[in-house]
């Protein structure tokens, strides 16, 4: 598969692609690229660009299209993924994992026992960078959303708004599993709530059932949190088909 | 749910248990226990029990047998995962999330794009840890086995010897995906094979076939090696209703 990078709207115009100089770095002195090989250029909105590399040098690394066509890589299902706040390495493994298996947008967001500390301007850029380059090696077609830092609450009210199905995991429930929860809904949109290493408080349960909410349970053995979203989305796109090439 | 613990046959005697030195460290220094706790103890074998701490003292802890039950946690489907060598916190984490998610043994495999190096003995000691505390945080019933390191065509061997459905996951398949295979199987054993970074090469696919085990695609989206094992198992545990209480 040839190598994939995202590029802007402005850096595609008359059948060439203009990479932007960290690409253009990437692609000469990382990757050793060379005048003829090919890459592939994704405008992020759906439409790849298979790209024939003209010119590599200290200037500028330009390429002339070759090929239009759509994107493969996105879901046909749309997954949100709301993860409470943990600690720095898990919370960026959740997002590089997340996006490789097909996440569509993330919410990271702040619960009782995951208390509101702000995101800093830097890991919101570092967050970005991570969700590129992972959507890059997996071959997305779009790099997944990353939403501003929410309360349970909020994040709630703005599932139930947008509409779909939505489950909040938790590792007490033992009637409701995923793959009833599944068997009786037909939505393409699906928000999943993780919560933090401590869990969800009875308190945040009640509250989304308040919002029409479940409580999912995975079964018997006790996932670590950074692993439950990982299931419970693995297990969503097996199900609907979105593991698969047809 | 309390903490749990493995302990060897030799530990339960007389309805009373007697924890080893790390274990009483753990439990007096660490977690701070008290006399009148509760954990419990896991024999391994498919056995716990519920265990109220008597005596935790500088020389010995010790707690009475209250209630023997068959442990839950242990799936009904049998995962095999044989995973090429990849570097070793990758390796870790395999084994780590693989252990939580439901995987049944480990088979650490050198391929052709993962050449042999011998794993050490102080590493297979660090892996068994890793299973160990994995096994107990996740509530696991049975410590997963951890095999010796072994060649791609050894591997398959084995694997055909002991039968059940063979799937050797692999980037460039897409007329057979998982859900298929699913389909058309009632296997209750699965050894699903993963390679390492620069994945199976052709040859090694067509070896696969002659053991009747075919590759099997997981879709559109290119996942890392360690992502793939565990997207796998998420689907076929998912699928045999093994993310369930019931």
């Amino acid at each position: 598969m040839p190598h994939r990078f995202f590029v802007t709207p402005a850096a595609l115009k008359d059948g060439v692609v203009h990479f932007t100089d960290a690409q253009a770095h990437q692609m000469r002195d990382v990757l050793r690229m060379r005048a003829g090989q090919e890459v592939l250029a994704l405008d992020n909105l759906g439409t790849e660009y298979r790209v024939t590399l003209r010119e590599i040098s200290r200037a500028v690394v330009r390429g002339e299209i070759v090929e239009r066509r759509a994107a493969r890589g996105e879901p046909k299902t749309k997954i949100v993924l709301y993860q409470a706040l943990v600690k720095a390495d898990k919370f960026e493994w959740v997002l590089q994992k997340g996006t490789e298996i097909g996440v569509t947008e993330f919410v990271p967001m702040h619960t009782t026992r995951a208390m509101a500390n702000n995101v800093s301007k830097q890991k919101y850029a570092r967050w970005t960078q991570i969700l590129t380059e992972a959507a890059e090696q997996a071959g997305r077609g779009k790099i997944p959303q990353l939403q501003a830092l929410q309360s349970f609450g909020d994040a709630l009210g703005q599932a139930h708004t947008r509409g779909g199905a939505t489950y909040v995991l938790w590792e007490n429930e033992t009637a409701l599993d995923l793959k009833r929860a599944l068997e009786i809904t037909n939505a393409e949109w699906f928000h999943v709530f993780v919560g933090p290493e401590g869990g969800f408080t009875e308190q945040e349960i009640a509250l989304a059932q308040t919002f029409g909410a479940p409580s999912v349970g995975l079964g018997p053995r006790i996932l670590r949190t950074e692993t439950a979203g990982m299931v419970a989305i693995s297990a969503i796109l097996y199900a609907r088909g979105d593991l698969s090439h047809t």
